[in-house]
């Protein structure tokens, strides 16, 4: 029989502190923005506190889904994807989308990568006192949209209310599940030697996008989000390429820092090249006045995948053929040293080391 | 193919209003506490915006969690379950618990109130810059007790951090997922006249805890919140009564608000007898003096059933001899009139309508 809270034995406080060794290694004493960032601290945050106290092989896997046994399914050679996000996009709407259509693309987008056909979604709203209704009513109308769009279905939810100032106008959490119907074998271990990495076209839309809406820019020119679902894209890469060895959508972070991890989690050396990286003419434009780098901007519908490099050529032309990869491009490739390392042949013909985010680029991008 | 945003006919701006006559039946303007409440706003805001929205048969069943149809489970004679909820209980620890035990039991009890066995759950954050590092990992610890306690795994997560001032400390949402092994049909429509009403054991405890932690009484005793997985008790219950015909956790809105969600879906009268509900007198004593009915205090480790009459007493004495079910008593019946009401004769001989809630009693209680 379970153990539950009542069986607590008398003075035996539920106040008392239970052990937190793992506290000990946080080398921070509080949550600064850069915890959230998708870089370094975000990733210290996770893996000393979450994955050291959560203990489990699911979740040490630090994947941006976990793939679980289910008895009936793996019988069927099917296995479950379970994910989860939350969003705290600021502000709600932005050219090229809302927090509404990254909630639904970027749970949908984690399925993907694993190889999962998205199936449901869960729907969970921190709501701020005050709100507009129709602020409301125009964010679950994007997730309705984006979801039937993409096939899947919002089919449990939770709503909270918190007093004015707790929260900032809303945040939405999603979680979703879906199946991995085929025989795949996608980790950020697997790069080799000799593999060839993919992107499915621009970088750096998205971040660029809610910085122009943010207004910190003073630029004329307009740029989309790039929010999308990845799905069908993914599956038409699989039938392709049943083996790709590494794949991941590039959120947070960028394509810098997936690369990085990729290299890290393989043990292997990662060689890009500046100038077969696709960044639209006004996402360069902003970050050259900006100072920011395309590789470590947010992305929203933009997958960085590895792949065996006779498999590459006909994968590339595959994506092309498909809306959300007209402009796929092979970026780089992946050989023995420097072992853990992301270099890149720059434009100028010079070679530079492409490290994982320390800091915070940018807040609230998602 | 899935028609992606990418395929957005030129002119077709993504800022256009997409229909949403579902909002203009919504009657309020603005969110107020009281659409968090768990009693009419809420469940007016639930109806007539996100089941309109996201209209699918799933969700309009409005459980506490989907039963999704998996082509594999199916054949094996299983089922899954899937549910979310996000947490913003003020203030984070109070005797008796904290947002880590609520965020693990919530989620657990959900899925347990379908038959399900919880298996794994997701873990959402969202993190108010500043946060001690030494807070969240206290909660942190405390959900990875609750976990390891109730045999769930927390398999999945995202971290998000927003400025100081734009979340209160910190909110967390755990989805999760179980499996229905056994042939059951719980529903909130299935209340027969004849049936007998049963909770397993003191309510309102959690809502008073809460209350008292803020500060809010001057009272000298202390009430420990009841938190708790109920899965365990739910499996004992089945066991000995497979065909459980009604079954929820009594979360926020309290046990009225359960009760007339069984009648209201059933179309049955639910008759409660006062004398018969378990409450701890020092729970009592704190709602006299503030003017609250037990009723409607937040559990979240107290559960409702409706259950067919020649099975009442061995499913109560089975009840009790489980740690979560020690004060399981019944507590009332179904009868046909007046159809859809709850009523209760009271302790003075009266008969009184056990109405929904209409306002918010008391916010951020889960």
């Amino acid at each position: 029989m379970t153990r539950t809270l009542l069986d607590r034995k008398p003075g035996e406080s539920s106040e008392a502190k239970p052990p937190t060794q793992w506290l000990d290694r946080m080398r921070d004493k509080h949550i600064t923005m850069a915890h959230g960032s998708g870089g370094k601290a975000m990733r210290e945050l996770i893996e000393r506190l979450f994955v050291e106290a959560f203990d489990n092989p699911l979740l040490a896997a630090m994947e941006d889904q976990a793939v679980v046994p289910l008895e009936g399914l793996r019988q069927q050679g099917t296995k479950l994807a379970f994910t989860t996000d939350s969003y705290v996009v600021n502000p709600l709407f932005f050219p090229g989308g809302s927090i509404g259509e990254l909630a639904v693309h970027g749970t949908i987008n984690d399925l993907a990568v694993s190889g999962a056909t998205p199936l449901f979604l869960s729907c969970g709203m921190i709501l701020e006192e005050g709100l507009s209704i129709d602020t409301l009513g125009q964010v679950v109308s994007r997730m309705r949209e984006a979801a039937a769009l993409a096939g899947v279905s919002i089919v449990t939810g939770d709503t909270k209310v918190v007093e004015r100032g707790a929260a900032d106008k809303l945040f939405v959490n999603t979680a979703g599940i879906g199946i991995i119907q085929r025989d795949v074998a996608i980790s950020a271990r697997r790069a080799c030697p000799g593999d060839v990495v993919i992107t499915n076209g621009n970088i750096g839309d998205h971040g660029v996008a809610i910085l122009l809406a943010r207004n910190e820019l003073a630029l004329e020119s307009t740029v989309e989000s790039d929010t999308q679902p990845l799905h069908d894209l993914v599956r038409l890469m699989l039938e392709v390429c049943p083996d790709i060895h590494c794949l991941r959508d590039a959120t947070r972070g960028g394509v810098a820092t997936v690369l990085n991890e990729f290299a890290a989690a393989s043990q292997v050396a990662i060689h890009l090249v500046e100038a077969a990286i696709p960044v639209r003419e006004s996402v360069r434009g902003a970050c050259e006045i900006l100072g920011l780098d395309p590789l470590y901007l947010a992305n929203e519908g933009k997958l960085v995948a590895i792949v065996p490099r006779e498999q590459a050529d006909s994968i590339v032309d595959a994506m092309r053929t498909h809306p959300a990869g007209r402009d796929s491009a092979i970026i780089g490739e992946v050989k023995e040293t420097p072992n853990g390392a992301v270099l890149m042949a720059t434009a100028f013909g010079g070679l530079r080391v492409v490290d994982t985010l320390v800091g915070d680029q940018l807040p609230r991008i998602c």
